[in-house]
């Protein structure tokens, strides 16, 4: 039987879970909850999703401009198992008590703070302990990324202690007027940045401080590190332990994709949808071992790469699926996702 | 039996034609031919695509570099009925021999003069004339949007004059590196343009006068028109002669369709290959006419508005379907090429 | 005696003004009025001028940040003659009673609407109009460059109809966050704009229609102009029109000035104070005439090319010249405006 | 008696010292030479400045260019006490032996390989072992800002390893055609970037790693460090080693300097030739202390802040001023460089 699932807010991340959970052979997408009355409602209506009323009064202003309406979100919570609450930045919480009265469980998203949920969530590092709850938070694309890579060293025991330096994107390419910036970098008024504490709330242990700062482009964030390791080692022994690891891909100047932009179009030259990037992407050949330094540097693609950690989220969550690399497998080979983009890499050849 | 295809070039245009031939269920693509050794060209080897070689030296190269080489260029055209050049501009006129020589028929792109060809092709103006020719040039982006446009209007009995105004993006959003202009606009060094007399190579009776500039940003054109009418008219007889023509979809403001980038968003949000946007997007409810005037603004998204063009362009060569509309209904079908974006857009509704 | 000048709106605009001011020999800034206390005002400090309270409220946490505030707008009005308003759009209006009760002048901005102040001003257009009254309204950047390069070609006997598209940019480079748009252009939702219209404020027999745009960069306009001349005309009749009028500067894409930067750049090399431009800057050798239609493109510096005429709209108010022409020489001598950037452009030697 | 000086290349970097060659009252700016014919060159003779040309069949072509030129290289070295080569990376290194023919000492700048010289400049770090040398080289805009702050804390005690990111302009800004990349973030290939070793070549004890990449905007750099220090130490401490070092100015997010573009406003505000700023940026209120780690981030802008070292390196090697506190001092009494930009600045008090 399918976990049915709900998703409230159907924007940048909301539209791409419902996606993902239409892909996946074990949910079923019952509908989205909304406010908006735009072209991006109007789309989800065109592919076939039933849209819910976020709200009362949305409700009748969505029928008045047209949109079909399923219902309210009452009755979309009523047909749900697991609800993702995609809404804005701090809706989430005021949405809880809804929940907790239709006895659906949920996923919130990073936006939200740990202490919301009690739990925050990445697939590879605490699947097991969401098994079962009522609630968890995926966190945010940049933690998301930051937790896949320091992870996957801390596993292979070589972390000492994470440096970093996130240049993130302006504002979203289909978002041009929200949160625009042009022609400039903005650094954030204090260092250190939320980033690096909120990577502690899934993985304790980490010594971690992040210094991030908005650049002038739509698309993607590039985070630069330097890593102190616990002992001197090899190159090789830095890239096997992060190979170790799902989620990431490995790319490569000598393959041609030397910018961020240049990683976007080979997703749309592998027909990914929308032109995804679920992985993070790891420039295999720019990472430097120093001693016991390491330096890298990886492409966040922010749109996108909490969604595989939200679809294991609501298997978790369920029940259906206890062991976390199982559903990760599943995640991931029904997503299409992978270690190596391009079938003999030219830098992986000439190393 | 299918008409054998090869593309020479798998670059911006290139590999969208190559995707596109392998949709279609008249055509087979036989293998695409490039001097790359980067990820663009593994990418395609990644599809399942045959890789030629372009020139003998790019073959040893691209050996070396561990592309797998199918053979050579000629190997490829002796496989072939249509080569569709996609080689840089001014690179095709020098490829003319060699099809020639292979008994190809030749598909060329809008970089190269008319002259090269003697013909020119926008398949709803003269998709009858370039049946079972040697060789046609599809018009570059701009011109066939204009083509399309004013064509239409044209077919209409509507218009006398039309100027126009072309801001052009600066790049391809890939190609970052090339012909990036940051933060200015650039006008072209002379007015008129040459969009304006390209398009009579299809329209010769055309009374148009075009002014080009490239804007600081990577995606799509924007097109903006004064036209001259053959009389004074109402909004809703202009309108009407655009829908009347194929290829030209209606967008709206009040649909929150306000910029180009949300365009974009959504043939991301509707599932499209790469995101692309084959029809002229046109601002239905920006259009406005004033007695004998009228005013209109659309989008020419320039990576893709040429694919469809391009394939009815091989079948009007090939000789295989002789009708121009039958080839346009079956390609714009298997495209999935639409005249409305959105079921019950809004803005539709309110007017 | 000087004409006492108060600015109230330390903005863009309002201190560039101010600077102007104290420039003239005829006239004293006596101080600038606003609500800020970031380092905006806190510079105006710095260069000395006198910084009052533009309400009583902000007055209060100006001098709790440590800004020294010199009295109230009330106090600043009452040794003031003229008062120019550059507060925000639509802010100004308010402020009229103010005025009107301090008995003083007013000078407002293109932000506001016509039917304010009755009277729209641009310096060669109507000054004499303008001499002894109560108030005026310069009009905006836009709207001042029309007026100048239309109004030059009226008066010279060749315009019979004007078509423009009118490229924004999108906010002003030192406003990075407010109303940045990214990578893409933004057309305005209705044709015409309202530039066109708010042209014939000032030149009322203009036939003339606007498009406007925004597009992703951060500083100057640039405009494109398709015009029907009252009867054939050669390329150097429309140039004489242009030449004979104040305020059009003349550059030539064959100087290497090609792009909307590099002319901002040529002001910085100039040694012109931030920079400015307050000339239309005309593409000699880009405007071109086919029998009776001529095309031109042009650049506006919107920062800047309405301070000359707000520096005549106070002279014009205070009725201390009664000569426009006389104003304007002595605006155009002190600020040092030119009609040619370089000592023997190339361009213009080789025509 | 002056010190006779001659700039070879009037490009971004060689029109700023041209300039402050200009404002010095120690020295004498004998001209300028350049190969080109465009509104730069011109912009230098319409500011009285004799142009040279740098190569004989540049001054054919200047002069018939309508370029008034003095006479040739030679011509102009024969008059030169010091030439400043200023031309594009790697083509000084070519002049060197006319240079010494000539008999004229030398600064390169940091386009040129440390070893051309054998000796790399920064004022405050090594002023005196420059003086009287025949030639030296002041070193790029990165790594001038690099000692300056680096060696600030190292003169103080307090740096025992400094690992910094450093994310650069694309292009400067009336440049936009050459390097610009658009809506993209390019990492450079390597770690460490060259700017690390290049400090070193004026600081060889520093322990420094630099990671470099392009950003999409046009003007100035902003760096981010990490910094171990040798022991504990308080912000204050670690501001007061800053602050008793020349040429870093000191800003603060409290008063609305929030990003790139802001900062550089503020220099046109300040009524700054060009808008330029010399000092390197620091933000006050960002930098943090953790224990024996401190954090900070800088602005720096790459066009202006190598002129003032500059003119610190031709007083060096000409020998009149042996002292290197006393030319700094001299250098930014007259260019007016100042440790505040604003009088008593917000953040400053509430700290």
């Amino acid at each position: 039987m399918s976990i049915r699932v709900a998703v409230n807010g159907y924007g940048v991340i909301g539209k791409r879970v419902a996606d993902a959970v239409r892909a996946m052979p074990d949910m079923e997408l019952v509908g989205v909850a909304d406010v908006a009355t735009d072209w991006r409602i109007r789309t989800a209506t065109g592919l076939g999703i039933a849209v819910y009323a976020a709200t009362d009064s949305a409700g009748d202003t969505m029928r008045e401009a047209g949109v079909p309406v399923a219902g309210t979100l009452t009755d979309l919570l009523g047909q749900t198992d697991v609800v993702v609450d995609t809404t804005p930045k701090k809706v989430a919480a005021a949405n809880l008590p809804l929940y907790e009265a239709a006895g659906v469980k949920v996923v919130l998203q990073g936006g939200e703070s740990h202490a919301t949920t009690g739990h925050s969530f990445v697939a590879q590092a605490n699947y097991a302990s969401a098994v079962g709850r009522d609630m968890t938070r995926v966190v945010s694309c940049n933690t998301t990324s930051i937790v896949r890579v320091l992870g996957a060293l801390q596993d292979g025991g070589l972390l000492a202690r994470a440096r970093g330096v996130l240049i993130r994107r302006a504002t979203d390419p289909g978002e041009s007027h929200r949160g625009g910036i042009m022609n400039t970098v903005a650094p954030e008024a204090s260092i250190p940045s939320h980033q690096g504490p909120d990577a502690k709330t899934v993985l304790p242990g980490l010594d971690v401080v992040t210094i991030a700062a908005k650049a002038s482009h739509t698309q993607t964030h590039n985070h630069f590190w330097t890593l102190q390791l616990t002992r001197p080692a090899s190159r090789e022994e830095v890239l096997g332990a992060l190979r170790a690891a799902p989620r990431i891909a490995f790319i490569r100047m000598a393959d041609g994709l030397t910018a961020l932009n240049t990683t976007v179009e080979l997703m749309r030259d592998l027909g990914r949808p929308r032109g995804d990037m679920w992985e993070v992407a790891l420039w295999e050949d720019v990472l430097s071992v120093e001693g016991d330094e390491a330096y890298l540097t990886y492409q966040v693609y922010n749109e996108a790469i909490v969604v595989p950690e939200t679809i294991d989220a609501i298997r978790a969550l369920s029940g259906t699926v206890t062991d976390g690399a199982t559903s990760i497998a599943m995640t991931d080979e029904v997503l299409g996702m992978r270690q190596e983009f391009l079938p003999v890499p030219l830098g992986a050849r000439e190393r």
